[in-house]
């Protein structure tokens, strides 16, 4: 049974059918895994969001990055309104298999405040400051 | 009352107090929140752990970063045992307060197999594929 932990001690280039693999992936209970988008070249870290399974297909069939909206209950095609897409250039799973890192390039600001990534809110040990404007 | 939605139109620099902060936070149904951890200087993504309120806290002020494992159910100091201690440079909330970045210097490998990150498990529409080893 090819399960993450046996995947642990597999060689570089080890192969895992996807029906396979997404039958081992550890949905959380409402059925998702939380996906960690990172701009491919400059590293930055822009939003976590989650994706249910066909979410994930779909994102990695089309390449334009699909999430699950918990708020909507509905698939979210990033970008598909405000035109601030996710193009996909590479997907991985976690060690454990309940956690996505999505590399993409990004058009636009890809938080909906139109900063450039969501996380402009730095916490420290007295409180939170803003750290970043919409552009 | 200054929530992450206030939050949104507010200035750069614009404080917000730690007891009110993370009163806002939107800790999941088990009181969790997702945390990526981010290598500083290189950009490289290593991880994603949760943290309750206490775990974050104790992160703030000790710069050590602390987990909540759902495995164990109990604190998780990482690196306590291994030595692979994650110090705290830098933590981030997201725009609507359900998720954290924390970028941190990793001592040693990020990832329990002893790979430098967790997300070796590379996938496409064909399958996965493992693309780093143990080091």
């Amino acid at each position: 049974m090819m399960d993450f932990k046996t995947l642990e001690n597999q060689p570089i280039g080890t192969r895992i059918d996807l029906d396979l693999l997404l039958g081992q992936v550890r949905w959380n209970p409402d059925g998702l895994i939380p996906a960690i988008a990172q701009q491919q070249d400059t590293g930055e870290v822009l939003m976590l969001a989650w994706m249910n399974e066909q979410a994930l297909r779909e994102t990695l069939s089309t390449g334009q990055v699909c999430y699950w909206s918990r708020s909507r209950q509905t698939y979210w095609r990033k970008g598909e309104s405000s035109g601030h897409r996710q193009r996909l250039v590479e997907a991985r799973l976690d060690c454990d298999g309940d956690a996505l890192l999505l590399l993409v390039n990004q058009q636009g600001p890809a938080c909906h405040t139109y900063r450039p990534n969501c996380f402009y809110v730095q916490v420290n040990d007295t409180g939170g400051t803003i750290i970043s404007q919409p552009e």
